[in-house]
């Protein structure tokens, strides 16, 4: 069966950032795919992904898009399964234009927006995961470690360099 | 069986915001429950929703906070079912504050933020719907349907009032 | 023939605003058509309304949204006619939201946006306007008219109300 | 015959930026003047450039500027010639200066607004040439090769470093 | 002889806003002329009124705009009497628009820019009696008297309504 | 002996905010004086507050202003006794000017800021009840019963108007 | 006897900033306690050390975070020791994430915020100084010879690199 | 007699900033001295230097400042001499707390607010020298042939590097 997880954005450099949502989804075991979906310069590949995502068994889709980023919403638009938006970080707004573009969608077409830049990527797989581990209690099992890794990994005090 | 969504919000002058998310879900049928859970004043009703949300079968949280909008990320770093920010909007700085102290979550505990305001709330209807839909089909129907609707309600042109 | 101008806008409440730029080319004796073209909720008449322009003969489209305003974008994806942007004044935002998913395109697909609100439909009109004076000596005198008359509107001196 | 597109900004310093759209137009095959017009160091020169353009013959005027960028929004005030404008990324506001400086003109005088910086400056050079294909079909056909090249360009999926 | 003071805006509509200037003015005893100028309107009567600023004796203009508010900058570049800028407060952006576009000047034409509306056009009036002040002890002395009579009207303690 | 908690503003209009603190300083039984002392008009009541608030036995200055807030900063300049500012809400920046005027402050000369508007002032006489509370056990016990008191009146589930 | 101010942070990366307050508190000889206290990653962490916070003698308490900043305004919801908030620089927000999240807290829970980044902190080991110091006389002298040997060293001139 | 500008600033870190106000005045030929006195660390030395600063002929008093900026605005309070701000760039909020610190003065005190960094403190300089100009017709003279150098000092085409 296909993966349940596709990494969309909207141009090679926005992977810097969206490959920390790859390295969760790794660290996870959670099987995804990675595509360049340009809501400008591709937007019928955008079209056809949106199309097909509920068919191609698609659960979660992760789309992270810089400046006028219209990627996650159109996406929203155009398929029910769940769309997580990422604001990668620009240089002149520092990602506030993305965020501003992702998150103040209209009622109908919900995108779930993370942080601007790498934690917001990283916490795309993380939310993908959680969505997922509903129905693979594996999986919760894995994310519920995980996290319990995570705050174990925290000294009681600060050290200096 | 017990309500899959939770609606949460850090105080009553939230609900008129957050209704719009009870109103979305008694649309599509889906059942819910809604509860003042506040951050700072109650957070031991925080802890406790929060410790118990995977036992209780809540598969979805909603919350809602306005200003120093700690209650969406709080939750989140109390359970692994996913949780929805709405940033509520506040005088002074009209939602900004809800915004980034909801969406600015660090690596390990995502919020899945939606727009300021109610806009913001009836679409964390939607993407709870759209999660819950992964694994129930009449569900998916139902939002298929909804979102059809939404789509023919738009005129093909504008009318003066 | 058909008409040169199209004005679309992402719903009906965009009307308020958007009505300047369709009184503006009243006033210059412009031909033009008004539709609502939703980029989230009618994503296909967005793509036909797109992929036809040339064909149509459209030589400009003016195009208002508000908040994740993706219709203006989406729209230059679609077609070479130039697409002149007016993002909506909104509740939380106030148009920060709109202007930046407006004017913050990428490289290839721009987007010729004008101030916030009603100001910036009636100048959507007037950049029509001028676009198609180019090539119609008739209408750059009537808007060399338009323009006199503005200036010559101003009085001297401010009066008390 | 003259050139139909004016590249102005207001100082030597803008133009790293502007030149993208001079390397667009080149393109493009488009010819176009580069010129330094600084709205408040050689006011009268802006006076003349403005007053003189229709006769000239041209057709788009591009005007960068930074900070309190009134060179866009006072060569509209001159000319009817379509004006786009470049906000220049500044040091201490990172161009929101500039934005607002060049995209909020009053009634009467709009100014076709880009996004700020190099991205901006590039899609001006595309939305001067989308205007004059509107009467030039060859033109037209080598801004439909460049922007299909654009989108031929994108790779279905991400490259690691 | 002829009044030191020229009050200039871009609109009718900033009179209530600039009047504060004049009010303040009358109580110091300063003669004024206030006229409109509005730099995208009517920009051969800024032209004039900048060049022919040192003959008529003039020895500072307040100049109140708001937006992409050009008046007091292209004033600056006009003339070096010395230019007061009040950015007038806008619908959208509160008038951060207007303060940009206001303060942001480039080295060679300073504007001495007061706060955003009302309070910022009397101290406008207040900053030019401070300059006449300079060579006029009579007039210093009853800007001192006004400061005094300013500070002995706040009481010691504040009032219930 | 005299009150121990001063309350001070910049001018009468702050009071209808100021009196917050009053109110929650009433019901935790704390005496205060509420003095009017303006940085810019009384500067020289503000000298002589600071300096003599040692000696007076104030332990904690509350401070609230509006616009370009010099009051609760300068205040700390001049004395040790900690000052906990309140950021008056303004009409053209929200009271984001008065936030920034008041927070960031130098390395040297702390001020306790508080949220913009009446919350914060509610939260400023509760900040000084925290700190007089260190060394007055009854205090304690009242601010414990009114922060008890107010988690005991959040309901469990919100109510419709 | 154990330490009266206890410095907390959400993360080892915030130390840099925080040991501002540690040197200042070194300076003035006042003894604290370090440790990473995670909202988010360790919140039962957070809980306990709120809890005991005034069994254990503590009177202030320093807390440290950054983006959404949840730390201070969750410890001053648990405890009536005064909280002392320092919002720590941000990547993409340059900390107005960090000072949102801190400064805008509801009624009932104060947090005295501080300056954004290194100045912030080193102000908070001040502030907890100010309000040990009113009950500690030799505290209070050695502050005031801190302020004292502050301004001293401030030259009458500037001097050139 | 003595020197009639006076440049004074927060600390000696704003004299990199500062000292283009110096090299101006230096360029035009006008006297001046600096000084460093700070609102907080030095506030006696504030009050004295705008005490005696009519007396000792000094005619414009150019301060800059940096965060939370309350220099030029507290010299505005105890003097009638014209104060001319300027805003130093910071570096988490890059001189926007500056300049609301500085231009948001309330009705009573006017700061002549430059643009942030050093292009505003250049303007100082030329602001200052506007100002002495009206009653020194040499240094008129001069301010109009450093304008005019600079206006013939911009090359007609961008070259490139």
């Amino acid at each position: 069966m296909g993966v349940k997880v596709g990494i969309i954005m909207g141009s090679q450099s926005d992977w810097s950032t969206m490959k920390e949502a790859a390295t969760v989804l790794d660290e996870l075991g959670v099987a995804y795919e990675s595509r360049i979906v340009s809501a400008h310069r591709t937007p019928d590949r955008l079209w056809d992904y949106g199309k097909t995502a509920v068919d191609r068994g698609l659960q979660v889709i992760i789309a992270g898009a810089g400046g006028a980023a219209h990627l996650p919403g159109m996406m929203a638009s155009k398929t029910r399964v769940p769309v997580i938006g990422v604001p990668v970080q620009t240089r002149a707004l520092s990602g506030v234009d993305s965020l501003y573009s992702i998150v103040q969608m209209p009622k109908g077409f919900p995108v779930a927006t993370m942080a601007i830049g790498a934690a917001g990527a990283a916490n795309a797989g993380l939310m993908a995961a959680g969505i997922l581990a509903l129905n693979d209690p594996d999986l919760a099992q894995r994310l519920d470690a995980w996290r319990a890794a995570l705050s174990a990994s925290i000294p009681q005090e600060p050290q200096d360099d």
